[in-house]
């Protein structure tokens, strides 16, 4: 199966993006929603989580990892790359190259949590491929909060929005990477704050895009995964508020396991 | 020694009032910075937590216990005082005690986490003492993420209180509970959106008070705690955010110790 993990719900935006692209594929899908959220603690116990999660997706048959959470990504890929010897994905990468592609101007915005903006990694990356880049970057901690409440569409949600925007906008970025899975579901909002000539670029549509090219072109591995289109999502904490996050995200019915880590 | 837990930081404005009025006792503090926080999560995650946290405090050598915390007071008292031998205090029943004795109308509003409301226990105790009370609660998930980016004074933390205390404003209550350890630190706001005429009830102080009489009238107790004035803080994360906040709420320079637990 293909395994699927992140802090919390988030990372559902992946999943739903693997459904479109990928959906005859087998999935299973972790949450570590009973400490949720990793964007706001140290890259040492984030990067504990992370094997804690990658252990638990491995032992119900993952085949390869999809890494579906930005913090994870930024301060703990190699330390996962290291430890288990099937193929690892994350965001941080395929989202960088896609930006590259899309942008004329070269001025690059990214938002994120304030673990995957401190670590620095995406300002690294594009400048590996460009040295002459511009990068500019914003932590947006109270983002995910918000997502989780569902606060969607409210007027303060926009005007925190702003105001973190505001620092990239007059910086006039002409591509903006939303550096946390949990940001596609303010996409409409970051739109209008950052205006409507700036690409924004969504790491679940471009990790899912990867993983694809990855199995047309590793057939060994894919027909290591089996193709039943099912779907098993687990959290290690079940309550009401992800059940209901967990339907917006999916647009469906689900229903969530809990698993004990 | 008086050991004093919390899922985060929040419960630092029970060491801030014990410092005030029990200063000369020797305190250790737990804050579950790794896995905050609680007020989102299942009965059964928090109680398994924080018997994880109590275990850890009587490993260093406490001798009675404060939850410091609304949601674990709600929801695991009984989980803590059943498995410990030791005198154990909760946040819920000094502040409905105090709100009882100060309110006029008997017209009641609590506010708290999610974890905090959905459990009922305040509603449940003011009714104890007065049946015919009336009690209004209104659960608040935003605010702690909010006093932890220390935006204590922004606008958009103001019209986010005035939108959760507006139910409670209709209502015409005269007395309104901080049913979460954060939320003092918010006092001015709170007061502000809700009306001057309101008294608002501080579980951290009330808490205090009651421990003090309790120390008062168990001198076998009393003498078993040493007094040097010393005050330990841990945490099982530490991040610079975390000891920014702690330092905005102790107001002085603080150092936190890292905790594995």
């Amino acid at each position: 199966m293909i395994g699927i993990f992140d802090s919390g719900i988030g990372g559902l935006t992946v999943v739903r993006e693997f459904l479109k692209q990928l959906g005859g594929y087998d999935m299973i899908y972790f949450g570590d929603t009973a400490r949720t959220p990793y964007g706001s603690k140290s890259p040492e116990t984030v990067a504990a989580y992370a094997c804690q999660d990658t252990d638990f997706l491995i032992s119900k048959g993952a085949r390869i990892i999809v890494i579906a959470c930005n913090t994870v990504s930024s301060v703990a890929t190699e330390s996962i790359k290291a430890k288990y010897n099937i193929p690892v994905f994350e965001v941080i990468t395929p989202a960088v190259e896609l930006a590259v592609r899309m942008s004329n101007k070269y001025r690059f915005g990214v938002i994120g949590t304030r673990a995957t903006i401190n670590s620095g990694i995406y300002e690294y990356k594009i400048k590996q491929i460009n040295a002459d880049a511009k990068v500019y970057s914003a932590a947006c901690p109270l983002l995910v909060p918000l997502v989780e409440e569902g606060w969607f569409k409210k007027r303060e949600t926009a005007m925190i929005v702003k105001q973190y925007l505001q620092p990239l906008k007059v910086r006039q970025i002409d591509t903006l990477i939303l550096g946390c899975t949990h940001y596609p579901l303010l996409n409409n909002i970051i739109q209008r704050k950052i205006g409507q000539r700036v690409k924004i670029i969504d790491s679940s549509a471009a990790v899912t895009e990867k993983v694809k090219n990855y199995l047309e072109t590793h057939l060994e591995i894919d027909k290591m995964l089996s193709r039943r289109g099912q779907t098993k999502l687990f959290v290690s904490d079940v309550t009401d508020q992800f059940k209901k996050t967990a339907m917006a995200v999916l647009k469906k019915k689900v229903s969530l396991e809990h698993a004990k880590i």
